[in-house]
């Protein structure tokens, strides 16, 4: 069991008369996530609608308000229960026995164009044998094959453009990992998080994109930037790509600050809560 | 009240030991339109899995077959009772009241990178009044400034080709609507029909892409591509774009005909079942 | 006649055991330009080599340095003789009847893709009375379908993206305007030059890339973002677009600091020097 | 010493009241190569004009055309003269040696955008002993990780799309080793050719993209796409990329017919004129 507490502030200039936000930052509610407990705290207090999407737990907040300051925060401890797979017990789903609802995941995104793709990821990964080692490998290939480089790519880059320049930050690592993926009809998807165990000399903590792929009957999760530890992500949002989870998408003329942002683990030994520790398992979601 | 019958049949030859098949042709169950009557014959006759997406109304089936020819018709005769609405009667949601199930299609896709049009969009459309009157006039400047040329594109190219290139099909009209649309924050999507009143000199019967836009509580229908005449349009599935809803999704090495396509209006007058005309008013699916 | 003395400095940290560095700096000795005088100091004192491109006129200099600081100080003061043409009397010369020398520039390139442009060109200038008026129109279309955005764009950024997305800075409007140009079968071509006359507001003088085109026998400048006064644009170095004249070009780990640039009209009214001042005639470059 | 004997025949529609033509198709007079004898013949006999640009040797023809039917028909004997190197005495020539003429083969161009992948071609090919032999094993990474298909690609089709997509022809295979070898500060340029000594399987003879690396003071030719006997090609024109030799570039409506081509070696054992045969010796063009 891991515990983590978790704050994040978002500070706007809203220029506009008015201006619309959708938030996607709060702990998500799963089957193997549980949010102990959270505030949510608007200045100036204007009303805030909160939706959580029936498929993918995602828990959007939107917000109308006026010209002037906006800020918010948000603090939470969430609990995770990791389920620990053996990656080698892990199959691949055929088509024809994949869930209807999990069929979208195959198809190509916004940043995610396996379509043309297919060739490649053929190529390279076509004769592997099937399964989580196949998963594995286009991870690390992904890590072997790029560079981590912070703010040398933007939020129009897609993973075409990551397999061309090999070059971007946790966001293009995990389009590139799920255009590939894709392109073999695995089912892949992003999921936000934040960057627990990142080394601090990256930067101060940030929210961190990384990937879920299904398999055996569920998702699971890996980090083909591996900035992270991967039993310390907790779950905010899921979706096809990054154009479905920004952690803010904004309408109207607004000047944004940086998220400020903290993350840590929270152990009690007698209720067994532990450190988040690396681990060769795969690690389940659901 | 329309009346429809309409014929597929698509043929393949699957070359590697068995194939997967992911059909969207069957019309869609919605408020406006029913199904009189369908049938379905797959020849050898394998089994085949129906699914219907409970959010987008879209009938999914799913067919796994053994080397060599599958042969798919299907034959239906669909009702629609279309409501006609006062264009001008029709307002743009502001992004604070859209129902959160509509937010999804203002997010870019696959085929629609609204997020790199944001300039072009506010800079062509962004004076001119809100409403169903705008939405038509980037109907009327799509069909202004591109060309209808068949084959002309594949199944890669995206909306940012499109407005480069100026040249396309029904889909690539489609694609370049809904993502000025959407960089106008007015939801939209793709919707997969057939031509029904498409000049017989531009080819055959075949299926059709045209555009959905959110407006005043719910869902119109434009045709960017003006090749049809809209009010006999009737439904197969809708989608973010073209990577939502292929006819077709091919799993394995698979030779494909090109799909034969019939459809045809049947009037009754004594039961004021009418030829689809063409009509100024906008023409609500919901 | 204008006279004008021009500065710029280069700073450059070499990381590795050496590199080389091919740079474009100096004032070009056209038929119009001639260099009335110049300097060039190098720092530490590495030797340099000089070559002058016998079709463009652009002058080279070749350095290779050790690890360690390198200074490069060039000032030089450039007198202009433009001759200035009324706009009616320039026509676009046929294919058939240019020079074999000037072709090349009808070929799309790098930054510049007409071939992409074709039907878009056509349908908002085919129809254009053919000549200057032609010409400035295409200048005109950007300045007004375009924002000038610094650092909203970066080296690698094209024609195709800018008219996607229609933000940029000199660079991009001029490679917007070249492959428009050639597009209709005008020859065109990128000059760079020194931003003369550029509001203060919008920060330090700069390197800036302009526009010439070929008609009535002979190159003529326009500036498609419009910042500079025109007749106050000196010649640095002409291409295809910005891949043939970088004003520096490092092979090796160097870090660049940003270049320092001054550049000033020097008067004297006994030789009737001028000030440079805005003119609606076409200037002439030949 | 080998001798060739070239047929072209092309044909076209002109649908406008006229039209221009550029034409590259003549055999260039090198070094090593030499034409023995030529026939072009226009039907009609109109007019044509030849300019042989004096850095490429390319020998353009211009043609303007009334209306109706033209026909082109070149043929030539060409004798060409190998020296054939060492692939290991062929070194890397560092930028600071290079001849000034060079140096516009290292910068990216439009089907070859080296600056994009600077990192690919790093992490790649970086650690490699230089000269021939890492030349050599970029034409052997791109034979063994594309897919040679027939009509897969188009006139716009770029590196960066090969580079994504690993599928082309002859052009495709071409421009993405020229832009692999720039990005490693190799110049590389595109040569167009004659397929000798492809296999018949894959259809009538044609045009041919090969491509040309600078090494040890002269230009060396490859066939990344490995159709042709390399001894056996013979030079039509250079050019950065394709955009420079298009073996036709039409400005004006007109329909064209697919090129026919004829070519065959000539062997005459008393003069020493032999078959072109396969080497693993560099092939030099200077």
């Amino acid at each position: 069991m891991i515990r983590l507490r978790y704050l994040v502030n978002l500070s706007y200039e809203i220029l506009d008369p008015s201006a619309d936000f959708l938030f996607l930052i709060q702990a998500a509610r799963t089957a193997r996530q549980s949010v102990v407990s959270e505030t949510l705290t608007l200045t100036p207090a204007v009303p805030v609608t909160e939706y959580t999407f029936p498929d993918s737990c995602n828990r959007m907040l939107r917000v109308h308000s006026k010209k002037g300051r906006l800020a918010i925060r948000y603090e939470a401890v969430v609990e995770i229960a990791h389920r620990l797979d053996e990656g080698e017990s892990l199959r691949e789903v055929p088509v024809a026995q994949l869930p209807f609802e999990v069929l979208p995941y195959l198809a190509p995104s916004r940043y995610c164009e396996s379509d043309r793709m297919m060739e490649f990821a053929m190529r390279e990964f076509g004769s592997m044998r099937r399964g989580y080692a196949r998963v594995y490998a286009i991870r690390e290939w992904a890590r072997n094959h790029m560079r981590f480089l912070s703010h040398s790519t933007n939020e129009r880059t897609s993973a075409i453009d990551t397999l061309v320049e090999r070059t971007g930050v946790c966001r293009d690592f995990a389009h590139l990992m799920i255009a590939v993926c894709r392109a073999l009809s695995i089912p892949a998807r992003i999921s936000s998080s934040l960057d627990y165990g990142a080394d601090p000399s990256m930067g101060l903590p940030d929210f961190h994109a990384i990937v879920e792929v299904y398999l055996s009957g569920g998702w699971y999760l890996l980090d083909p930037s591996g900035v992270s530890i991967p039993t310390g992500l907790l779950r905010i949002g899921t979706g096809r790509d990054a154009a479905d989870i920004p952690f803010a998408a904004i309408f109207g003329n607004v000047q944004s600050e940086r998220p400020y942002i903290e993350v840590e683990a929270l152990t009690d030994s007698k209720l067994g809560i532990q450190m988040p520790l690396a681990t060769m398992k795969a690690i389940s979601t659901w």
